[in-house]
């Protein structure tokens, strides 16, 4: 009765045999009358087996030509993966038809590995589920203006179902994963991790963007941007459990604040170790440095996440911010080639062996002191600190990776997300 | 200082070492000056697994929504393959870029798994040939006029090259295959067979389609039609022999017939197991029953191969003809369920364990009693003949299949074709 989008990752399309769960429980949803799309990732391994191939004939390229190539390599996954579960759907006695992102077509910019979706037509997709079909969307894909496929980078078929159901305005985006849905924290690293029942849009968009795996950033971004309302579920439970008891399960992803007021005032901690830490030191501290140096990062495509600038002292500052460590090199390379020089800056520096903790809860909007709490929690365990970064609703450290465990467990414990939330 | 177009089959494109070879090998082209096309058919045992992927999800469906669906799954075997070897020739210095059927266009009909090319558009590839980049253009698939991605059947990689090689004005399509050339029948069977260094398009076209697997037959109709000279090549002699040496290798089918007036009046033998005959007995004999029953299998998109209709007899006749086996049950079916009953017809019957025996020589055209010396040397053997169908230059009988081996021995040496031509 309504327009749902889902969408599974390639651990639920992992074989034929949960091709065949994914169908039957895309079937159920449909027989209840709703309309359904479902965006499919590749089945799992398929994409690191291209990729893999590729690194075989080419170990080190990386130009506009090669990632050209890439994105018609990895794409084939999805289309793969979509065209499986069309045919499930369809020996299930429901009418199904997939297409790949060209077809429908979603339209991105022109960077390859890395597109950003600008457009996604619903004209041919309507037709097909006004006249009582599933459609099947690649997931992770789309075409630029002169019709070369792109791919959205990692974890891009989150992004693919969100924006599907925002320009169908869809009535929920249901995720389905390997995890029953959000948790106040990694259970493997703290067993007494709760799963929480609703997060707000921007306690999910700081917990995605640290680090916990559940959701790809850029889809929640967009889910915040469109409104699109966004359940993570489990793809393991049996395909016929009840369809309202589903429709209730796992996380959801809220955009509506009342109701959060009386929660917890952090609602979880995220973490990360991909990340490396680089410093320009002895930088003049004069108006445009930080354009010159993170505009040539830009310029390379290489993301930034935490930037930090202190004060500076005779005339010269330490600007510090942090990389994803597989661009750690080339970035620290660019630094020295390209910006120092122009600079006259004394020197790069790094780290590699480190991560970034974080408290995340939109409830520290309105009460004081949370970001003391975590310094002196992290202190009582003899966590050094070396960077630190906030907003309104998060406070991140990075501190050495080695303590990355006993920071998470601590803080966990000190803001009470072992209990039930009140 | 030519354009050319080369064709890999999957076997030469098998493996990361061997995608890399055909990289070098296309490369040394270039260099030598010429523009390249190359169109790469899936990895060896890439469409099979993704086809028996299919048949686990719906083991007997076979309507055209699920068509659309392997069409879907099955073009991702070359578009991976495609971009890999543009992968590798970019590894090797040489730019290169890889199209889907989709991205030149190459425009087909509609019939899923089976389509036919209507055009091909040379805009974009000629830019890149300018631009001095190798074009791969995946085998074995365009797309319809609603954008869905069609396939062109088994082997459809060679018609694809063809039909590329046609659309470009190419100066030679070079097919790069697993053996050296066309031989006057299949050396399993006949040791003493020869390799044919030319042979004439009618020739090969009677050749491919009566079952000698190096062409598919359809590629080289094209071939005809648009008179693009064809070279069968082995893609496993070394990549770097010398270039001039290798432009001369393998067999090369011409449209010149003068050359050929003196070879041999047969030029070769060809067979096929892959049929079944299928006979509709007792049709009443009046107009328009030959479109009753062929129009009814075409409609299904069966494709027949030799038909026979013999004088009538007390105004009855019988009708005959040949499928694939794959056919042979659909086939009868269909004539049980709707053509029986409206022909007045009394039965059909059928049998699949026949072969196809076939002489084929351009020399038969000026040379009398080419036939009649097959059929003694088929009598002499003691095999029985069941069906007989002639055309200028080729002669074909169908016979049980277990002579097949002998048959095609004894009419290799009544021909004199394990002798070098004169």
């Amino acid at each position: 009765m309504a327009l749902i989008v889902h969408k599974y990752g390639g651990t639920s399309m992992g074989s034929t045999e949960r091709i065949r769960n994914v169908a039957k429980r895309v079937a159920k949803w449909a027989r209840a009358g709703h309309q359904m799309v479902v965006v499919p990732s590749a089945m799992s391994g398929e994409t690191n087996r291209l990729l893999g191939l590729a690194k075989e004939l080419a170990p080190s390229k990386a130009d506009s030509a090669y990632n050209r190539e890439l994105d018609m390599l990895a794409s084939t996954g999805e289309q793969a993966s979509s065209a499986l579960l069309a045919i499930a759907l369809q020996a299930e006695g429901q009418p199904s038809v997939s297409y790949a992102g060209w077809q429908v077509p979603i339209r991105t910019n022109n960077a390859y590995t890395k597109a950003r979706i600008e457009s996604i037509d619903d004209v041919r997709v309507r037709a097909d589920l006004d006249a009582g079909k599933v459609v099947i969307i690649t997931g992770f894909q789309g075409k630029d203006e002169h019709d070369n496929i792109t791919t959205l980078g990692r974890g891009g078929s989150d992004t693919s179902a969100v924006a599907v159901a925002a320009a169908l305005k869809a009535k929920e985006c249901l995720i389905y994963t390997d995890v029953d849905g959000v948790y106040t924290t990694d259970p493997r690293v703290v067993p007494e991790a709760r799963r929480l029942e609703t997060l707000c849009f921007e306690e999910m968009l700081e917990m995605a963007s640290l680090g916990s795996k559940v959701l790809q950033i850029r889809s929640v971004e967009f889910a915040g941007k469109y409104k699109v309302p966004l359940r993570v579920l489990s793809s393991f439970t049996a395909w016929d459990i009840d369809i309202n008891e589903e429709a209730k399960s796992g996380t959801l992803i809220t955009f509506e604040e009342d109701e959060k007021m009386e929660q917890a005032i952090v609602s979880g901690i995220a973490f990360n170790r991909d990340e490396a830490k680089i410093s320009v030191v002895g930088v003049p501290d004069k108006p445009g440095i930080a354009y010159q140096i993170l505009g040539a990062v830009a310029e390379a495509n290489i993301e930034v996440d935490m930037i930090i600038q202190n004060i500076s002292k005779d005339g010269k500052t330490d600007f510090s911010f942090t990389v994803h460590r597989n661009d750690y090199a080339r970035t620290t390379d660019l630094l020295k080639d390209k910006v120092l020089p122009a600079l006259g800056a004394s020197d790069v520096q790094g780290d590699t062996k480190i991560c970034k903790v974080s408290i995340v809860g939109i409830g520290m909007r309105s009460h004081v002191g949370v970001a003391s709490k975590m310094f002196r929690s992290l202190s009582e365990e003899g966590i050094n600190i070396q960077m630190i970064s906030t907003s309104e609703i998060k406070t991140s450290v990075v501190i050495d990776e080695k303590y990355m465990e006993l920071a998470v467990r601590a803080l966990h414990k000190a803001f009470d997300l072992d209990q039930p939330a009140a």
